[in-house]
């Protein structure tokens, strides 16, 4: 039995299986509906409203009684059982980013003409001599002696049956002059395709990030390294939930893993179709890819099963892959295009952060540099030329607005920005795209907290002073809340706030993160001050008012200057390793040097934790800068 | 439009597409009439009756105006157009084989305990530890770090996305005891399959010897090297055609390559099945194939346009190839069974005559030897442990019967063994399988050849002498000719006749073979009396009667004892490669030392070949105990 679902307001109808889930009839046909933990139905970010139909009640902590009289319902919740017509409002929607970053412009610095370009396949250009009755080898062995002539001995030399059953036709098309395309490796030199003609001039590759939330694909040229052309999107496993946790969850699901794959698939090979368009390239000048992500991203991408990733003693399948081939994944470039995964460390210390070490440069000289990369996780990197240490903090996305009631990714309609007059506590905001706003980004609820703080709106504990003369200030259904933006104001039938759980979430994500930081940095006997370089990656570190990230007490109160945004790190590693072998070489070493603090099962880590649940620490000593700051409002 | 053909006496009817040829009909519903040109209409072996229907006219040379009054028709020239009921005589059918060489008596005398057993999949048994929180690396490199403790540098180790995929859950399946089976070659040590428990004790191997007639399947414990069973039967290949030319003629046809390795792989995975079923073996544990063939065999095998091979300059795609996977090909076995090709020499000296070299021991010691192989072609290599040449005579396949009026392969109703009376001219005969003769097989051929001779019925030249008083030598449609058996005593509706095209035919193959031996001996500075060995391989040598053929001037007359017949020695070259790396690297040795002769473009050869076109040869003097038998008749 089939039922007619109906979304508003695009007036888009899918016929599903009676007891399809709203969620999933809703992603069949492409309507994007917010959805943080996967479907399971802990975070209400799906929620829709029943226009017409029935759906059956199904119990929801994230639904006041006001909400449900009205046909408010959490998607995920609810099981389609006759027609419906469903409302998907704007702020529980996946929404296009305003902005991913792409690292061009740390890109950009990079020196191409300092070392050798020398990407995994090599096009070698031969013209053989035609057989005769008295040079009558075979075209194989005729093919093989060729290329013992540039360099390649036959005994280190092999192929697969599908390049022998192309040769005889291959080597006659244009008279014995063919472009050989060979896989260099440690294992020797495998011919991967064979082209009449010489082609040697048709070299491109692509640099892939897989984050979490979001991908960029670099389109490259192999000769002169010169990127050609960049394209990023949301990655579309979203829709199957925001951290890495809940898309680890939803792999269990019938069939979950296979459509997991499915869906990086397709957001990559969008973004290569959209490339290879605009740049009339054909899919066999393709001849690398080189792929940077997470280790539970990698795991998904290929396909292989990332559950013991979140158990004790979180051991995933594999850190660093065997050369592979792009199409056997189902990457649509050339048959022949070769797919290298960078190395990483641990299941919570991936190719995106050993490439961005790469990328980063710290391995290149001894100063002390902490690397940060904040993204849906928070991973942080210490060391120099000589020594790695490395910790993943379990921040949750909240920085991408995954827990906080009005949270969301900083899109159009995100509050970016805020001030709060220490006097009448009303809000200055700005928001992104200039339009109304629908909710608070990452940023902006750092901001916002930095500045309740400041105002005295919250105690160092986070607590609300219930004291105050403003109506912004209120008991609301979940505790007390700073009312940021009022309904008539906004873009949504609703007040915007941050209440008293947002900001003990806030706390909790800044807290792991500096946690985290201190405890690598005391582990090897520093301080934060002996620091010669905080280098910030991800996505998220773009909007990062680093000012505001030291008055929470997310990052330690250092001298500004030695903070760094890089941007995307992930795809510049995916880009340094695309072009040389020389970096995947370096690389490796970098993911065998790093060593892997696992933080989750630390006293030590406990302690430092507990005491950064504080606004911006339990020993305000620690953040001369806040101290200072602090002392000026009291004097105002 | 489809029409209804019926096949009698099995009264097996298929309904084809009106215009498709009736051999095609006939193989389609596996009826299998000889076709030795394989549908060119050249030869006239496929002869059938057309019992009702009217399949219109259709001239061929092959046909007596009374058989066409009669109804007969060559089914390959014959399009079906209307519903047709069709006779297809034993005679003209492909005949189960009495008997395929299997060469096992030369395999039992290989000892394999001399030497170790090193095939090119090794299994390893590994217990892992299991991973804690301190030493929680990825499972890839825990197997990796236990292949290295057992002398598996991870530099030198890979593995494909199937085993990284499979790699958590069969690890765990057995708490982290496993086999890995691993492929080992000159690029180092691959991963190809990855089985839980301990399984080092599977472990199973198939030589190939794939002949043009037949195809022979040795199974193989790789433990011991002991031969567990042998399984043969014919290539079905034949039904598109007898000879090596007709074959590649065949693939001209649209998806007449498909076909051709069709054929070859179902032969092949029959015989595969009756050994696996017969000995409970499950496909998983076969390791290793191992494969001979001439090389136009191993084109079809692999699905490569084999057709250079035929036009000058003669080249093959390939005459080695690298290790392979059985089941890229279609071999039903693992899924990570590998597949050598034994490496040949050049389009005429294939895997089958390198093997055989490597076989017959010829390059053990510096005794001058010849090694001869039989079959539907002529392979000479002459030489010893310092140097080896070779050629191929285009025999043709007249000792298998193909262009003998009533020529067949050596099963049940051959004629095999002659005696010819000197006197009365009455031959005595013997028949294979002690049935009523129904043909001609090569020996059988060769016999009557010799006994004509000496009973003076046919010249030096071959030519008829018509002064005889016998009813047996009679002038017949197609020139003079001799009765062999009488139609009322035979298995067919006619007299068996050798005719004077007959002889032709035999004195063009004989003397081919003896001018290709003649003129190797002769560039290498030998005669034939210097040879301390001739050893004679393939599946007619078994029939060959020595004297006889030395009587008709194929065999140089050498003192007997030192020839010696080796059977199949394809096969024993598969299986020793099969069994031993070290054996592999002998016969890439061997092929690369065989220098090969092209004799199709030397005037020497021709000079010789035209005096080698006489019995037994133009210079009697070569035949001194020919002479001597001539002599004494003479003095009877």
């Amino acid at each position: 039995m089939k039922c007619k679902v109906t979304f508003l307001p695009e007036n888009r109808s899918t016929e599903v299986r009676k007891g399809t889930d709203l969620l999933q009839a809703a992603r069949e046909i492409g309507i994007e509906i917010l959805s943080n933990c996967g479907g399971q139905g802990t975070c209400g970010s799906c929620k829709v409203k029943v226009l017409k139909g029935n759906p059956g009640a199904s119990p929801s902590p994230h639904l006041s009684k006001k909400e449900i009289a009205e046909g408010w319902i959490q998607a995920c919740l609810v099981l389609v059982e006759e027609d419906l017509e469903i409302l998907v409002p704007k702020e529980h929607r996946i929404a296009k980013p305003a902005k991913i970053s792409t690292g061009l412009k740390t890109a950009a610095r990079i020196e191409i003409g300092k070392w050798d370009i020398t990407p995994s396949i090599k096009r070698v250009k031969l013209k053989l001599p035609s057989p005769t009755i008295d040079n009558n080898i075979s075209d194989l062995t005729r093919l093989f002696q060729g290329l013992d002539h540039e360099g390649y001995p036959s005994e280190k030399l092999w192929c697969g049956l599908d390049i022998i059953s192309r040769l005889t036709k291959t080597l006659r098309k244009k008279n014995w002059e063919v472009t050989v395309l060979i896989l260099e490796s440690e294992h020797g030199f495998e011919i991967v395709d064979i082209q009449p003609g010489d082609t040697t001039c048709n070299r491109l590759g692509l640099a892939i990030d897989i984050g979490t939330t979001s991908v960029v694909v670099y389109l490259v040229d192999l000769l002169t390294g010169h990127i050609i052309g960049t394209e990023s999107d949301y990655n579309k496993q979203i829709s199957c939930g925001t951290d890495i946790i809940s898309r680890i969850i939803y792999t269990e699901r019938k069939n979950g893993l296979t459509v997991m794959q499915k869906l990086i698939i397709e957001t990559i090979n969008n973004l290569i179709n959209k490339l290879l368009v605009k740049h009339k390239i054909h899919r066999r000048n393709i001849d690398c890819v080189s792929c940077g992500g997470n280790t539970t991203m990698m795991h998904l991408f290929l396909k292989i099963d990332p559950n013991n990733i979140r158990f004790d003693p979180y051991i995933p399948t594999f850190t660093t892959t065997p050369l592979l081939s792009a199409k056997e994944v189902g990457i649509k470039t050339g048959a022949h295009t070769s797919l290298y995964c960078v190395p990483g460390v641990s299941s919570y210390i991936g190719g995106d952060i050993t490439g961005g070490i790469l990328a980063s440069g710290m391995t290149k000289d001894n100063k002390l540099t902490l690397f940060l990369d904040v993204g849906t996780n928070g991973e942080i990197v210490l060391g120099n030329s000589e020594w790695l240490v490395s910790a993943s903090c379990s921040a949750g996305p909240a920085f991408e607005g995954a827990g906080i009631k009005y949270g969301m990714r900083a899109t159009n309609g995100a509050i970016d920005q805020v001030k709060i007059d220490r006097k009448t506590f009303e809000p200055t905001v700005t928001v992104t795209g200039h339009e109304k706003p629908i909710g608070i980004c990452g940023s902006g609820t750092i901001d916002t907290i930095a500045e309740m703080y400041l105002a005295g709106i919250i105690t160092q504990k986070g607590k609300f002073n219930k004291e105050l003369k403003t109506q912004r200030v209120r008991e609301g259904k979940y505790g007390w809340e700073y009312v940021l933006v009022w309904k008539n104001e906004s873009g949504i039938d609703n007040d915007i706030t941050i209440t008293e759980p947002d900001v003990d979430n806030i706390l909790r994500a800044k807290g792991a993160i500096y946690a985290g930081c201190s405890l690598l940095l005391k582990e090897m006997g520093y301080k934060a001050k002996d620091l010669d370089r905080f280098l910030i990656a991800g996505g998220f570190g773009h909007y990062l008012n680093i000012e505001k990230a030291i008055i929470i007490g997310m990052l330690p109160d250092i001298d500004p200057e030695k903070y760094q945004y890089l941007g995307n790190t992930s795809v510049i590693g995916a880009y340094l390793t695309l072009l040389s072998r020389k970096m995947q070489e370096e690389v490796t070493q970098i993911a065998k040097n790093v060593t892997y603090r696992e933080l989750s099962v630390s006293n030590d880590f406990m302690n430092e934790y507990m005491a950064s649940l504080f606004l911006p620490h339990t020993n305000i000593e620690l953040f001369p800068t806040v101290q200072e700051i602090l002392k000026e409002i009291k004097h105002l």
